[in-house]
């Protein structure tokens, strides 16, 4: 049989300045990228496996998870698929069906999929109003009360860290201590944070965390981080009763292949570049500057911003799409012609960006760049 | 902090002549290197996401996808993070926890630790005894039978096409039927097979059918198949309440990065691959041949081979290893010495090869360092 053309080549992608938030955190490192060549066959990071992926020496991925594990403050970490399916593996081994758990009302979209996927009944503690849409801590603590105050258990709580459509930091250590407080445990989803901030789960009274090593930490997908507190091992990590050295919550083993090793090698970077987070935000509210000062741009979130994800509405753009002869493609095909990309194509009433990773010359081109765009068709 | 030194290469296992099993179908294409390359950076294949990854046709998962489930005869195919994840999210999608299942004698422990993970009851079907650990229809069906007679009802019969221990080959389409005859769905674990031989899902009465991408499709672990008919699309591809475009048990999205880009960039080639397996076989048995020429070798299970994943009884090693100044370890070192690896450290008494893609020259080299080496210390 003859396969299609699957169009194999992402030179756009990779070549220009891309500002898909969703992009700019999983970029490899140079380590990485040889990384990857080493370990690109199949099972790569087996040849040495006694039974437990965690435990191979060579490459030293049980170092690896040590140095993890004290780089997040946690008693043990694990590599998983993914945020998601971290949050999945805890959900599963902590609650039953129809049990109750409570969610922020940012939450990426596969914290609800995790939890349908367990069966679990979900309540959400809403965020505060356009154009903020802020979660506070207070806001959990009434919704925890009232959940309570109907008899109502709650067998885990689900923070997103930083969430994925505007950016906004939430006060984790505030929402920690309450948890605690109320003796329900904490899950923290840093997809967005951990490799790009500094996130310690001990000092945010977390007692699980995911992060996602695609997402914000340099290394190819599908990878993930998970961490948890020593107390919750014998649940999480409960092993088979049939095969003793084998952990059921990872099906035995997670990432055997080539993302691992990317991920390690990528580690003494990672921990590196959290040291340097206070200059990311600076940029962050700097490019946010600029972008207002064009007519009619608004940040959307928290302000300032603590996170270099940034949502935009961007008015300006929508109203010259309505005479464009290309409607609302003109604003990716213009910012194409200036080595620009990751807005989505047709997109002009709002976009989500981010100028993480790039140098201040770099975030200053992409913000004239909007800027020329506006003052060429006005 | 600083990081310990993780050993990131692996020019031992790339350069020299790997026996391993687990290895020797996960070897990457050239046009999947390239693939990797291009694909290497995070989040790589999600530039064009309308929200299902399954249906991105930049690069062409969407089509690639079909491509895929025309080459091993099912309705729908999807990409999973490797065969044991399709099997727990089969097993997932279809049973209640203490549901019961069939599984047979030489499945792999990832069966068990996906039923575990789901809490279902297992029922083994026993193989026949040494040296054979054959699986047969007859030993299915009166598994079945009493089963049945108890009054237990089955969810679901899960059946290794070929096994990891002795790679014996089922007679998959014969169960298939079986299964079929009693209205039981049958789950075909392919790892070993899906990617080396053809398989044809239809052919074979199988409801699902698992594979595995870094164990025999040429690809970057982790990834690998599902495929599954028509009538089971419902269930297993079942769509999230609250995010109506995600399918729950892939929770929303799989494979996220380079691994499904190695995937695809290596179709074509395993399509044409898999039209030379009678070739493959007939050169595993060739070399069984050759290595029961040295005293005392004996190949375990079912004879004569249908399959290149061999396991050899080798107590003439054993007897040197007894008397040799290095002990076990002397069989991998004078391996090394002639360039060849794979057996595992230490391994004497018996140990699992294959020769599969290596050219005859190859494989008659290996057969022959086995003699030599025996020959050295005889």
């Amino acid at each position: 049989m003859e396969c299609q053309d699957y169009g194999l080549s992402r030179t756009g992608e990779r070549e220009n300045l891309n500002l898909n938030p969703l992009q700019r955190g999983g970029f490899l490192t140079e380590d990485a990228r040889k990384a990857l060549y080493e370990f690109s066959d199949g099972y790569s990071v087996c040849d040495y496996c006694a039974g437990r992926l965690d435990e191979i020496k060579k490459p030293g991925i049980s170092n690896f998870l040590d140095d993890l594990a004290n780089f997040i403050g946690v008693d043990h970490a694990r590599t998983v698929h993914g945020a998601r399916e971290g949050k999945f593996a805890v959900m599963h081994a902590l609650c039953q069906p129809d049990d109750t758990i409570i969610i922020d009302g940012n939450a990426h979209y596969t914290t609800y999929l995790a939890a349908e996927r367990n069966h679990l009944n979900m309540v959400e503690v809403s965020s505060n109003d356009y154009p903020e849409y802020r979660i506070t801590p207070e806001n959990f603590k009434e919704t925890l009360d009232a959940q309570f105050d109907h008899g109502e258990d709650i067998s885990l709580i689900l923070l997103t860290h930083v969430d994925g459509d505007y950016g906004n930091l939430t006060d984790a250590r505030a929402i920690g201590k309450i948890a605690r407080h109320y003796g329900v445990p904490l899950l923290l989803n840093c997809a967005y944070s951990m490799g790009r901030l500094p996130v310690d789960a001990r000092s945010l009274k977390a007692d699980f965390v995911v992060g996602s090593g695609h997402k914000s930490m340099a290394a190819s997908g599908p990878i993930g981080v998970l961490g948890l507190k020593d107390e919750w091992a014998e649940v999480v990590l409960k092993r088979s009763e049939t095969h003793g050295v084998k952990e059921i919550e990872m099906l035995g083993c997670t990432s055997r292949g080539a993302p691992i090793a990317t991920l390690m090698a990528s580690l003494p970077y990672v921990i590196d570049r959290v040291e340097k987070w206070d200059d990311e935000v600076q940029k962050t509210r700097d490019f946010v500057e600029k972008m207002e000062k064009i007519g009619g741009i608004k940040q959307l979130g928290v302000k300032p911003k603590d996170h270099d994800l940034v949502r935009l509405e961007t008015p300006v753009f929508d109203e010259i799409a309505e005479k464009h002869p290309r409607r609302g493609f003109f604003l990716y095909e213009d910012l194409k012609k200036r080595n620009i990309v990751g807005i989505k194509r047709g997109q002009t009433k709002w976009f989500k960006c981010s100028t993480y990773g790039f140098n201040q010359e770099q975030t200053d081109y992409i913000a004239r760049s909007f800027a020329e765009i506006v003052e060429k068709y006005s």
